[in-house]
C-alpha cells in the first residue's frame, strides 16, 4: 500500500538542519552500532553544543528520504538479536513475542539487562545505561518501543529525565488528509516533538497510521477505541469486547508503541460528573460512559484489563491510562469524579506492572495554578511513581485562540513538580482541527514549558543551553545568539524588521535601546573600566 | 503644540468595542458624578456579564475622539474640589499642591478620607471604597494618579486586587514616530493594559510623552534619567542631580503619574555584578553605575532621595523604585547583587511613605521556577509588604521570538505569589522595538497570566468569567463563546477556518472530533438519559 499513493509527492521534504546546526551522531560503548544523532550548534568562538534531536533523518542532508518506501528500520537487529521474537506473518514481516516470552523493556530491565534501546537514551540523555534500565525496572520511566516499529529513535519518558512532549495530530470526519497528517508528524518532530499521538477519527484511520508509522523516528501513540467506533458506525452501545481487540491487534501489528486506554471509567463513577459544569470532555471517556450506561454493565477495558496487558506484552506496546473524567473547565478542577477515576489507574498500574508491561498515568486538563501540585501529589501517591502524561493543564478558560499559552503556563508548572511528558495544546484547542502552522506554535510553546521545568529541576544539559545563549547574547554575538534560539530564523527576522543590513549584526546594540542606551554595552565599559584602574 | 501636528490623521481611530460587548458606566454611591466604565457581555440567554475595563472612551462609539484636542478630564473637578492645589503656570494649567499640602491618595487616605477616586476604583474592583482606602494607607497599594493627568481613569496597583499589567512603549534612537507611539497607547489600552510606560529614547521625547499623556485613558509612568541622559548628549558622567531634578518637574508638570527612579543602585553594590554572566541589563541601572563607577561617588539618586519625595508629593507622583541591578539571565538569577539592592530598596521605601509619597518595587527580569518564589518572599520581607512589580519573569533564556510565552510563564506564578503589576514582555524583547503587532501579543499573553494568577487568588469576579465562557462552551453557543474569550475575532476565525457557514454555528460539534466524536454532546446525551430513567 505504502508504494502505491502518488499524493505523497506534496510532502515538503526540503527540509535542512536549522540554521547555523548539523546533525551529528554519537557512538554507544556497549552497543557498537549506536548512532544515537544530536543537533550540533557551531559558536563564533569555536565552541560546540550539542542538543537533544527529536527530528530523525529528515534534517540529515546526508539522508535519502523516501516517504513511499519509509525510514530505515534502526532497531530491527537489535530486537531479532533478542531471539524471543517470531513472525506473526512472515509475509508482512510482522512479529510478535514468542509463545511464553515477554519481550517489554520493563521485563528486559527487570532482568537486569541493559538493551540497545537503554544505551541509546542514556547517550541521549547524559546518564548511565544502568540508571535507564534501573528508572524503567521501579515503574519510574517508559520506553516506548514497539517491536513493529523499528522505524524509531529509542527515547525514554520519566520524571528524572529531560521533560517530553507529545504532539497530537489526525484527522476528523470534517477536515485534513492523509497526506497533510504525515507532513505535520514530520513538522512537529523538526520542532521537538518526542512522540506523537495519530487520534485520528475520520475515514482512513488505518491508512494513515502506516504512513505515519513507517515514517516517523519517534514513537507513536494512539487512542484505539477511536477505530473501535467507527467500526460499530459511530454508536458507542454497539462497541464491544472483541471488536476493541481485533482493533487492539491491528495496531499493534502495524507498530502502535503505546495505547491511551480509558480502562479507569468505572459505571460507579460516572454520575459523579453529572454535577459538573461542562460534564465528561474525554472523547473515550464519553463513549465509555455511554456504553456503561446504556448496557448498564461495568466498562468492558476495566473487566477485560489482564488480556489487555497479555496481549499488549507481547509486542512492547505501553498502556496510557486514560483519564476518562478528567475536568474541561477551571470550575471543575480536581473534582471527585477525577480523584476516583483517578485511584482506579493506580490499582490498573499494579496490575500493567505485574505483567511487565509499561505504564504511564494521563492527567488534565484544565487546573487553576493553586491547585495544580495537588493533582502531581495525589498522582505520585494514588499511581505508585508511574509517570504522568498531562494534557497541559490550561490555567483559565477564557482564551481560545491562545491556548497553547494557557496551557504552557500550567505545563511548566506541572512539569517542574515533576510530570514525565506534556501533552501539547494548540492556538486551534476548542475550536477546530490544529493546521502545520498551529503545531508549530503549539510545539515552540511547550518546548518553552518543557526547558524551564527542566531548568527548574536543575537539569545540566538544559543550563548548560541557556547559559551559551545568555553569553553570546551579553557579548553581541547576534548569529550565535539567533542559532542558539528554539527559532532561529524567528529571532533573526525579527531583529532585522528594523535593523536589517548586515553590518548590524557586528552592532553592539539593537533597536530596542539604540546605541547610547544598551546597558549591555554600558556592562562591557564597566567591566574595562574596572580592569584598567589600579587595584585599591 | 498639541492642535498642531497634522500627522494625527494618521491614527486609526475607528475601533468600535469589542464584538459582542457595549460600554457601560455604573454610578458612584458617595460621588454621584463617578461614572465608572465596564465592557459588557451580552449572552444568547439575556444574561450579561461586566468586566473590567481599561480602554477608556475609545470604545464608545458615543464618545468623540479627538487627538489633538486630548481626553476629558474626567478628574478634574474633584481635584480642584480638594481646596489644596494651585496653578505653577495658569496660562498652561498646570498645577502643583499649595505650600505645605500634600496631594496624595496615601496621604488622604491617611487622614481616613475617602475621594472620588477611591470610589471609582471600589466600583471597579467589587469591594468597598473603605478597602481601597485601607490598603492605601497601608502602602500595600498604590493608585497612580498625577494632579496634572486629569484624564486618566483611577485605578490601583495592590497585591488584594485583580492583578495589573503595564504595557511599555516608546521609541529609540533608532525606530518608531510620535504617531505610532500615540498609536501603540491607544492599542495596549484597548487588550487590557492598565497602565502604559513610556520609555522613548530617542529625539522629541518631551513631545511624545505630551501626545500620549493628554490621549492616555489610563496611568503613564517613565524613567526620567533615560531623558536627563539625552540632556547631556548620552554622556552618563555628564549627568547631575540638577539635571535630573529639573527633568523631573518637567515630567511633573505634564502629568506623568509615576516614575521608576533607580536609587537603590549603591556604589558598594555594583561590583557585585561582575560576577555575573550578563552584567547590569537595566539601562538605568546600567547608566547610574556608570556614573558612580567613573566619579567614585555614592549615587545622586540616593543621596537627594529626600528631595525627590519632597518634589513628587506636590503633585502625587508615585515612585517605582527601579532594580537597576536586576538579573539578565537565568545563570544570574537571585544572586548577591540583586538581593544587596531590593534591601536598599526597602529602606527607600520607608522614606516615601514617611513622606505619604506612594510606592512600588520593581522585580526582575529572569527566574527560572524553583527560584521565583524567593523573589516574592524576599520582596515582601525587605519591603514591609509594597506593591511590587516585576517584568515578566522570563523563565528561560533559549527562546527569543517567544519571549511573551517564556515571561507569561514566570509573570501567572509571581502574580499567584502575589505580584499587584505585571510588566508586560512583547514577541519581540531582546530582539527589536515592539510594533503594534507585538503590543497585542504580548498584551494576551500578560491578560492570560494575570487572570489566571486571580482565578489561584480566589478572586471572585475572575471566576465568574471562566464559569460562564465554559458553560457557553458547554452547550454549544458558539456566538457566547466567542464573545467571552478575550480576542473574540481570532476564536471566531479559528473555528470558521474549518466550519465557516453560518449554520455550523448552531453545529453541536466543532471540526476538532466532528459530530460523532463530540465528548460534550455525548454527556448532553448521557444527561439525557438519566434525566429520562426511573430513579433507582
Amino acid at each position: 500500500m505504502i508504494n502505491s499513493n502518488p499524493t505523497f509527492k506534496k510532502i515538503d521534504l526540503s527540509y535542512q538542519p536549522l540554521p547555523g546546526s548539523k546533525k551529528v551522531y554519537l557512538k554507544g560503548n556497549i552497543f557498537s552500532d549506536i548512532q544515537v544523532p544530536f543537533r550540533q550548534i557551531f559558536h563564533n568562538n569555536g565552541e560546540l553544543l550539542n542538543l537533544y534531536d527529536t527530528s530523525g533523518p529528515y534534517t540529515d542532508p546526508k539522508d535519502e528520504i523516501n516517504i513511499s518506501k519509509g525510514l530505515k528500520s534502526l532497531r530491527a537487529k537489535w530486537i531479532l538479536d533478542r531471539g524471543d521474537v517470531e513472525y506473526a506473518d512472515e509475509k508482512k514481516k510482522i512479529l510478535r513475542a514468542k509463545a511464553d516470552s515477554n519481550v517489554t523493556q520493563f521485563h528486559y530491565a527487570k532482568k537486569s539487562v541493559v538493551t540497545p534501546e537503554m544505551e541509546f537514551i542514556a547517550i541521549r540523555e547524559g546518564c548511565t545505561p544502568e540508571f535507564v534500565r534501573d528508572e524503567v525496572a521501579g515503574g519510574r520511566a517508559f520506553i516506548p518501543a514497539n517491536i513493529n516499529h523499528p522505524e524509531s529513535e529509542p527515547m525514554i519518558i520519566g520524571r528524572n529525565f529531560l521533560t517530553k512532549i507529545n504532539a497530537n495530530i489526525g484527522n476528523s470526519a470534517v477536515s485534513s488528509s492523509v497526506c497533510e497528517e504525515v507532513e505535520k508528524m514530520i513538522w512537529a518532530t523538526r520542532w521537538g516533538a518526542d512522540t506523537v499521538m495519530d487520534l485520528s477519527t475520520g475515514p482512513n484511520i488505518h491508512e494513515t497510521r502506516e504512513w505515519i508509522l513507517r515514517n516517523s523516528p519517534v514513537p507513536i501513540g494512539t487512542v484505539p477505541i477511536y477505530q473501535a467506533l467507527e467500526k460499530v458506525k459511530g454508536k458507542p452501545e454497539d462497541l464491544t469486547w472483541e471488536i476493541f481487540k481485533e482493533t487492539l491487534i491491528e495496531q499493534a501489528e502495524q507498530g502502535v508503541d503505546y495505547f491511551t486506554i480509558h480502562a479507569g471509567v468505572l459505571l460507579k463513577n460516572i454520575s459523579l460528573s453529572s454535577k459538573r459544569l461542562t460534564g465528561i470532555v474525554s472523547r473515550g471517556g464519553a463513549v465509555l460512559s455511554k456504553w456503561c450506561t446504556i448496557h448498564n454493565k461495568e466498562n468492558f477495558l476495566y473487566t477485560h484489563f489482564e488480556e489487555i496487558c497479555e496481549l499488549l506484552k507481547q509486542y512492547d506496546i505501553g498502556i496510557s491510562l486514560g483519564d476518562g473524567l478528567r475536568p474541561g473547565s477551571i470550575s471543575d478542577a480536581n473534582d471527585e469524579a477525577q480523584f476516583a477515576e483517578l485511584k482506579v489507574l493506580g490499582e490498573l498500574v499494579k496490575i500493567a506492572w505485574a505483567h511487565d508491561v509499561q505504564a504511564i498515568i494521563e492527567g488534565p486538563g484544565h487546573i487553576p495554578l493553586h491547585l495544580i501540585k495537588e493533582n502531581m501529589d495525589k498522582q505520585i501517591e494514588f499511581c505508585h511513581g508511574a509517570p504522568f502524561y498531562t494534557l497541559g493543564p490550561l490555567t483559565t478558560d477564557i482564551a481560545p485562540g491562545y491556548d497553547h499559552i494557557t496551557s504552557a503556563i500550567g505545563a511548566a508548572m506541572i512539569g517542574w513538580y515533576g510530570t514525565a511528558m506534556l501533552c501539547y495544546v494548540t492556538p486551534k484547542e476548542h475550536l477546530g482541527l490544529p493546521d502545520k502552522s498551529d503545531v508549530k506554535e503549539g510545539m515552540i510553546a511547550y518546548k518553552i514549558a518543557a526547558h524551564a521545568a527542566d531548568l527548574a529541576k536543575g537539569h545540566k544539559n538544559a543550563q548548560k543551553w541557556d547559559r551559551a545563549i545568555s553569553r553570546a547574547r551579553f557579548n553581541f554575538n547576534w548569529q550565535d545568539h539567533f542559532n542558539l534560539s528554539l527559532d532561529p530564523q524567528k529571532a533573526k527576522d525579527f531583529h532585522d524588521q528594523t535593523l536589517p543590513d548586515d553590518k548590524s549584526k557586528k552592532d553592539r546594540f539593537c533597536s530596542m535601546c539604540g546605541p547610547d542606551f544598551c546597558s549591555m554595552k554600558v556592562s562591557h565599559d564597566l567591566r574595562d573600566i574596572a580592569k584598567n584602574c589600579p587595584k585599591k
